[in-house]
């Protein structure tokens, strides 16, 4: 009863919440309190166009063979 | 610049958005319209306890075995 996602953004999507106030959600997947951006998307600043990556729960990166083929994105 | 993600959830975070109309955040990665909910998620419910899954992007799902250790998960 899990899946694994393919996500490709590198930052947050900016919606609007009660009162106007921004909400931040985040699309990198690397956030520890998901849906909500903790700004852990600066672990993949420096990742490296056409390559794929894992992170363990630290934050770790390892660069992952690409053996996917067509996989769900988000 | 891609990363793969563990999803365990199997359907959407409900959040207040302006107004108060409720917002319905994807939760299980497999919404085209990432990161709001498009009710993907209906394709998990039989999905099993512990076991790992991969979706291709038609939907179409094959599990996985999972040697994928500590992953960041969402």
């Amino acid at each position: 009863m899990a899946r694994i996602i393919k996500h490709i953004q590198t930052g947050p999507k900016e919606i609007e919440g009660a009162d106007g106030e921004p909400i931040y959600i985040c699309m990198c997947g690397l956030s520890k309190k998901p849906p909500f951006c903790d700004g852990h998307h600066k672990l993949t600043r420096d990742e490296e166009p056409g390559k794929l990556y894992r992170y363990d729960q630290d934050g770790k990166r390892q660069e992952l063979a690409d053996s996917f083929g067509d996989l769900a994105t988000y």
